[in-house]
């Protein structure tokens, strides 16, 4: 630091840059030494940190030496291979190398004009995936649509509800509010994020529609054909349909033909949610899941999940670009300027809720050179061949059983002996530190999730978390 | 790269994050060498950029070549002392390592659970901010308030939006959809984030009311009363207000007192977007721009903008946090969890739009320390006190005037020649390269604004950039 300006010197900067490269170097080689799930309680890291700023500089070391000594224990290790908890977010060198580069570059990338490159290389890396994920044309910038990178699912599915909003009222409720009779439609398995988008787009949650599931957990297509048609009677305007490729819960999938056709019969729009499964798309023998996309308006899936790409990072395809820049357009004064002008240019800032952007695309774009296309569908086949390996185990285990099918990289199981002790069992372990996975209640069943998909997870790890679960159950049952 | 499994191996890690620090410490030591504005035309980077991903792993060093050549002429340089235009995104030393810490824990902090650290420091510093910043106590999470870290002002203006609808309808409106009769009003300079987020939250830009500046470009307090008044005469259910401190256009101040006792008054929410001067109120000499700040319901500002935090950072502060949370909270099997249920914890997924969030607070944590209060406050008094020498010198010009009062650290001037000549000036000067900046039009005036932030920024680059000015005007009119 130069304690003339306060700002940190080049010098220094290369110095600490260094040394915080070895530390998450070294924090990835001893991750398996840390409890997975965080043990503190309620206010134990709050209560080591001070209650006023410092008035006065201090001293890189002092700061690194109290993350080690205060904040590590707050960490709970989504990059651990013992995380198997909700959906991953898995992260890998490249990416962070690549978002490095972006907080370096320091770039905000509203406008095309305010970084060429950063728009430019979002919408070719974008291209790339629709190509990877055999996406159709449609959903490509050279076509009528195109893709965005947000943050979450959750902002693109409530863009997606948005222009849907607007393509069906002609763009009336940008300017007249919400007409108060439109209706969307979910599963009973839907990400709760629809209903959020639901709710702030001013629809109201009474006008969302949960669809029953089949025996798989996948939205019935007669029931929502039915539900369409009950609406419409009543003088209501059905919307917008969310169909999910791998349910939260239990990684369901929703039968997308079928569920397009009946969109494109009563004219609502169709976007799908592959949160975390999308990425399995890419390797040619799980393209299977993505059948039907070609009748969707829209598509969305989180390189930040399983694609070894650090939080966040979401790819948001529009098969009709226009729609969305007419529903989330703004152009003041202060943003105009010729390249907008001219026509000839990608603003994403019109593509999004916020206005300004980080340049996200620098960590897919490495991520994917890094890896190849071969690489990344290695690791992605590997993950699945080893959930099912799990599933196996599960299968021909004498006390626990398969709750739903397992059709990639989660596996959702529960112990025979009912709820409390599956709640126990899941707490129990949790509370070991040893891995950490989490639950959900299909149909009033509490079921234990088991999620593979972080970076290094390898079948050790899987085949420990079983002998880990099997074991703490016998123990939990001789206790008792 | 370990070729066997394609992950990028911890010592190649080391060795190409040490290269990627060094080559970030070159690009600042650099950075006056390149064009400011990105030179390049429409599709000059994509083209450069193949048209299908890679099937086979690159190597790294192929990766940062192509940074190098195909990249690198496609960055609008943000971080360049020569940087004045819209609000600057500055960055520092130790943000972009706080963010690096990030990226490589890789933890996900939707719930407290999921990284008590990643909440409480978030917590603990956002109360740091409020007392730096002398906010009221209901601001802190000690009280009834609290704050979080957003992405940008759009999505803190569109949070505050929604808690407003909520409070005005009983939350009834996140089940029945918008009634159609609120109104939410903001004045002509209102940064057009809160029209977007009016039109997002199913109100309808139409409810939307524009109220009338004063001389000084700041919110009539009388006409805003006015407007109320003939609203609630013919219905309508007045819910919202939006107060800005430092308007993009031209840093003007609303009067906070004033609006904020009409909001009181009439059960309005009242707002601040305070998104780039409201860093200026750390200064003492400065807070007096948040007097009324008592009054409001929801404050937020952005380090990202001033305060050497790389982008990402908003700050968004609210009185009642329970408003916040009863509005956008979800709570769906999969995320309970021990802590949430016992109530002593935040979940701060329910305190804004996404599900997902990054561990933001680290870098400002890391920024706030680094600099202690006393050197953040040093370099907002210099940019502010360059940006008065600048306006001085507008002042003293024979050819250009001063456009508005320049409170802070944001200069609105115009060369006397008119319109059609301020935008040749602006295109010319922008064009090669020296230096950036941009316009905005008032009351049919077309103004040039500099903006004054940079973190690197000195008197040097604000002298040399008006000797720029000058002289291409002059040239300009000579070539006439």
């Amino acid at each position: 630091m130069n304690n003339q300006n306060f700002h940190m010197s080049p010098e220094e900067f290369r110095k600490q840059g260094k040394l915080m490269i070895d530390w998450i170097a070294d924090y990835y080689e001893n991750i398996e030494k840390y409890p997975v799930l965080s043990q503190v309680q309620p206010g134990d890291i709050k209560t080591n940190l001070p209650q006023s700023a410092p008035t006065e500089s201090e001293p890189m070391e002092q700061i690194m030496a109290d993350v080690n000594t205060i904040l590590m224990p707050g960490i709970t290790h989504w990059q651990s291979p013992n995380f198997f908890a909700y959906f991953p977010a898995n992260a890998s060198g490249p990416s962070i190398l690549g978002d490095l580069l972006s907080s370096g570059l320091g770039v905000q990338g509203m406008l095309w004009a305010t970084s060429p490159a950063c728009t430019e290389l979002e919408t070719r890396v974008l291209d790339w995936l629709a190509e990877i994920l055999q996406l159709p044309e449609k959903f490509k910038s050279t076509s009528t649509g195109g893709a965005v990178i947000q943050d979450t699912a959750s902002s693109a599915a409530l863009s997606a509800v948005l222009a849907a909003r607007e393509r069906k009222t002609n763009f009336k409720t940008n300017d007249s509010g919400n007409p108060g009779n439109l209706v969307a439609y979910v599963s009973s398995q839907t990400h709760s994020s629809v209903e959020k988008a639901v709710k702030i787009a001013g629809i109201g949650k009474d006008n969302l529609r949960q669809i029953g599931v089949n025996e798989n957990l996948a939205m019935r297509a007669d029931l929502l054909e039915e539900a369409i048609k009950n609406d419409l009677q009543t003088g209501l305007i059905p919307f917008f349909v969310c169909a999910t490729v791998g349910s939260t819960s239990t990684n369901a999938i929703d039968p997308l033909n079928e569920i397009g056709q009946i969109c494109e019969k009563y004219q609502l729009w169709m976007h799908i949610d592959a949160a975390m499964s999308g990425t399995a798309a890419i390797c040619p023998e799980y393209r299977h899941i993505l059948n039907g996309v070609e009748l969707a308006d829209s598509f969305s899936f989180n390189p930040h999940k399983w694609m070894f790409t650090n939080f966040d990072c979401n790819c948001f395809f529009i098969a009709d670009r226009s729609v969305l820049i007419k529903t989330l357009s703004i152009l003041p004064e202060y943003l105009k300027n010729q390249a907008t002008e001219s026509g000839a240019v990608i603003d994403y800032r019109d593509w999004h809720i916020q206005l300004g952007r980080r340049f996200r695309s620098l960590k897919l774009w490495f991520v994917i050179r890094h890896y190849g296309v071969n690489g990344l569908r290695y690791h992605i086949q590997e993950h699945i061949r080893i959930a099912q390996q799990f599933a196996e185990w599960v299968r021909t285990s004498a006390e626990f059983d398969l709750v739903a099918p397992a059709p990639l990289n989660l596996v959702c199981f529960a112990h025979q002996k009912g709820n409390d002790f599956n709640k126990k069992l899941l707490e129990t372990i949790n509370g070991t530190g040893k891995m950490y996975f989490t639950h959900s209640v299909i149909n009033g069943k509490y079921v234990l999730r088991m999620c593979i998909g972080q970076t290094n997870t390898k079948e050790e790890h899987v085949s420990d978390a079983w002998k880990t679960i099997q074991k703490t159950a016998n123990e939990l049952i001789i206790s008792e």
